[in-house]
């Protein structure tokens, strides 16, 4: 098997992340490293012995095949447009942008260009996560008809992250949509959301919420409730439930350690996993390796730029629902 | 103690499970059951030796105290309104009517003539939620945020009952509409609903639905969500979850046995017990039980008038949702 | 159907609970209760509206067809015997004598007589071992291997309880022995046992222990294993589990509400249902409706006077084998 | 940090789990391997980059530190022996001979030599087990009392494996017997074990037996069980439960995912993980990393020669019990 040569582009914590996952899948090399913070690339390239590059020397390097872009969300859409015009194969971490219109005008060049473009919802190769879609696609529970999604971060970001978020909808509540959108098998035709603050006066003060709701339905009806709060005191919350016409598949939370303790007071177990890399981990090593096998078959990416823009279509009919206090038809902001 | 001597009217299904509650709770004796069919009338009679009267001839006994009214539900606010007038107190089974206009009427004679009235709302006497409420009280979540109820029943009622029933959210989702306003600890001002046929065209043909999702918000912002189906493979789906500052509880499902099976195809476990009497056995004892000792101590109603009416007035704002797509006050309801 | 017209005698704790159980079941009627504490029969008496009479009135009295003997247990040989003369059907509270030789003569009465006697071994009657067995017998697990039993009180009973009881073999194990027999489907064979005194040294200065394991096994090499503790901080730890050639099925503890709390701390439950009356509620009313089936079927007793016999054997062998260091066959104590 | 430079012996299954760990534990290095299967060395030196030597190269060889010995298990002691000489550290696979006599022999050569010895009781390093440990050791169970080990394969070695394996005792409960000396934190004094032919009668045939159960007693009476079957139709099963007078802790199993399906039969959850080395996946990896640090601190080795020793003793005794139908006093065997 022919190996993809990688370049990293941003090599803080989600960069690292992807850099590890690239230096340990078979099939894929990483060469070059790339970030304006010296030290930051240095370390990189100490770890997993690779180059350091600038972006331009990546896009024009014959030896490199593919980017992951894990640089800020808003360099996203130029770096996408730059290596598909370079002709390079492109992961790139979500968002594509906050932008509906530039996220549009971005996948026109992708298109284009015939870029193999993969985005990083991560979620979908979650091994329990992947399970519960497994049951669905081998008919387990008959016909899909509602979706549960309780998902709930330990705790806020910091201010300066929420004012560049685009907002609970288009930060937290975008992979929610993605997996709706996968575990329903339609597309979301109508969203109902309603949000609140709830644990912190400073998220309101910053024009955000903490706490939100969101019903989608989609054409033939089925629906997806996704139930969202930035804040769980008991770690990270992460539930997906899929109601069929012949029964229910689940995926369950996961502790720090599967230990059980008993005493006076009752029966206890330890918190969640409290953060997403911990939690993901099996899942930011998958999407690599399915971002390589993808490439290798020339085969449909297992989350394309079409699935970016539509979470974020959906996060804009969230937000508009919440200002208007309606039901908002998803081809409203997709124009 | 005095005990309180009771009438059950209506020896039906739900007839037989108060007799049998009346008869086993210390402090309540069974004088008298009603019902138009002599044959169900004579076996409650038979089975826990009370007379069998009129409903008039109960309503002018010296000794009946207290009357269940257990008889259809187009006759619940006429026979509430005669018993409150005949100075007894009345337990009534939900709903007090399906118009909101009657229900309000009706409460005013209630009000007027200070009769103790308790409505049927069972699950607020289950054990497990009683004792999610009983640590939401004791502050071990801290501040009520967000409540989850996931609600689905075995299997849909038959055609004529569900013609009779006012729907989907009147008829089964009352019972979720006041585990939620139990739970937030705050009366709801906004709901929003959205609804589907997915188990059975019938069901759409009638003009009804079986699927929804309900979004309620309250003043200062807690939500719920509420998920409902009216078909569940595995049996009598009942989970309530709330979320607060400093953490969750829920309580979880109840399966016909306790125990675990393990072989080739993996673990297994027993369906979720599958009618709701069986389901809320514990809880129809305990709301008896809890009528009586209302009435022993003078004290409030465990579940009052002004109770039913909200629940049905949550109802009327989700069916108004769904018509018109959009977030309703309930105050557009209540008038 | 004929009823069966019952007298209890004892009106203590487990005299309550019977005469409770006999009050309900369908086809059983009680008739009278003796007890020589004047106010215990009385309580019963009123409770549950029958006569208060002597032992030997009821032995005399044409109107009572069966006894239910929950008296101290020197008293239980001598009261079958009794009853077995005067041609009642017998329940007889577990042991039926602490001294094996006693047994046997007393079951010899039982046999001459043609009384059908049943012996209280509630747990047989558990709906949640019910199940287990149930799977057994319906070939989920195969065939059966290993049958492993957890079983823990939530603390130790007083000093002049334990100075009476036997020893914890003929006190506590004496119910793992006869679910073991019961689930092995085979003879045991050898008895191997080790105690200890673990929880409290006044325990060991009254003869006996509080900490036990023991290993049993049948003719075909089947084994069952119990572990024994007088002492759970968490409460009545009371689990099972058969390991066969296809499967394990397994019967899971009962907690005192089925809700879970989660937290900065973790995740909790409720402690373990505290106390052997309210862990074996449905049990014991099952457990003489089980007695009055057998006698209107005239079929065998689900618990018999065999039974009886075995379970206090096996204790005998483990007394040995923890006295000698060895491996005990029962039939060096049952000669 | 110094690096410590390591060579792998054999490089089978278990020598490529090994080469791997040492290839990802930072403060590790792998610099050489070794094996008579030319193919098998090779693919260990193309995959992790590292030379290809002889045994007695890389005794003689100053770049390295330490070995990992994953030869076959008659060879243990003498490599020991061998690499203590050449002053190496030395991680060896268990046992360390199947002869208690052999076992203590060698260990001398490691005094003499004061030789870093670790064996590879890879359970130590489980991170559920250890987080059992930990509890223990903070204190939260309070004073040990009683240990539960259910450890059972999904199914029985090949016949030629069980020929040259020691029996059941010696190559399976020996990781039990680790276990339950580390969790009871006393040296045990007393082994009584009963041991069957139930699931393969060729297990028999080769003298050998399939399912055991073991009662362990250390000098204060603290016990341990263990109960063992070669065969499990749902996977493999590892359980660990540890009772103190303050409570109970226990690890729970692992699942080949964490989902949960239900439907009309009822609820089902997927098998157990089914093999060692994807169970103790985690295990493997740490361990290395413990044997490292122990080297890096000069601190003591996570699990000794002592500790290799001890469980094979116990493994003898019980191989006794069996034959002899007794306790057997662990001095017995050690001499």
């Amino acid at each position: 098997m022919m190996s993809v040569n990688f370049a990293v582009l941003g090599a803080g914590r989600i960069g690292q992340v992807h850099a590890r996952a690239v230096a340990s899948v078979d099939g894929a090399r990483l060469v070059a490293v790339s970030d304006p913070v010296a030290e930051a690339a240095q370390a990189v390239a100490d770890r997993f012995g690779c180059d350091i590059r600038s972006i331009d020397a990546i896009a024009a390097g014959d030896d490199v095949d593919a980017v992951v872009i894990c640089t800020p969300t808003d360099t996203h859409a130029d770096l996408i447009e730059q290596f598909a015009r370079a002709g390079k194969a492109v992961f790139c971490e979500k968002p594509i942008d906050l932008s509906l219109a530039r996220v549009r005008e971005c996948l026109k060049v992708v298109d284009r260009t015939s870029t193999p473009l993969m985005v990083g919802f991560n979620r979908r190769f979650d091994p329990d996560f992947m399970a519960v879609k497994a049951a669905i696609d081998a008919g387990r529970i008959g016909a899909v008809e509602m979706v549960t999604i309780i998902s709930r971060d330990p705790g806020a970001p910091p201010a300066d992250y929420i004012t560049r978020s685009g907002g609970i909808f288009r930060d937290m509540t975008i992979h929610d949509f993605d997996m709706a959108r996968w575990l329903l098998g339609e597309e979301v035709e109508t969203v109902m959301a309603q949000a609140s603050v709830l644990t912190d006066p400073q998220i309101g003060a910053l024009g955000d919420f903490d706490s939100a709701n969101v019903i989608l339905r989609s054409a033939s009806g089925r629906q997806a409730i996704i139930t969202n709060s930035r804040r769980a005191a008991y770690g990270y919350d992460q539930r997906i439930e899929v109601l069929g016409s012949k029964g229910m598949v689940a995926a369950r939370n996961q502790h720090e350690a599967n230990i059980e303790f008993a005493g006076a007071e009752g029966f206890g177990a330890p918190p969640l996993l409290n953060f997403f890399m911990t939690r993901y981990t099996a899942a930011y090593a998958a999407e690599i390796a399915g971002f390589v096998a993808a490439l290798a078959d020339a085969g449909p990416m297992p989350a394309t730029g079409h699935d970016g823009m539509m979470a974020l279509a959906l996060a804009d009919a969230a937000v508009l629902s919440v200002e208007q206090g309606r039901a908002v038809r998803v081809g409203e902001v997709t124009g």
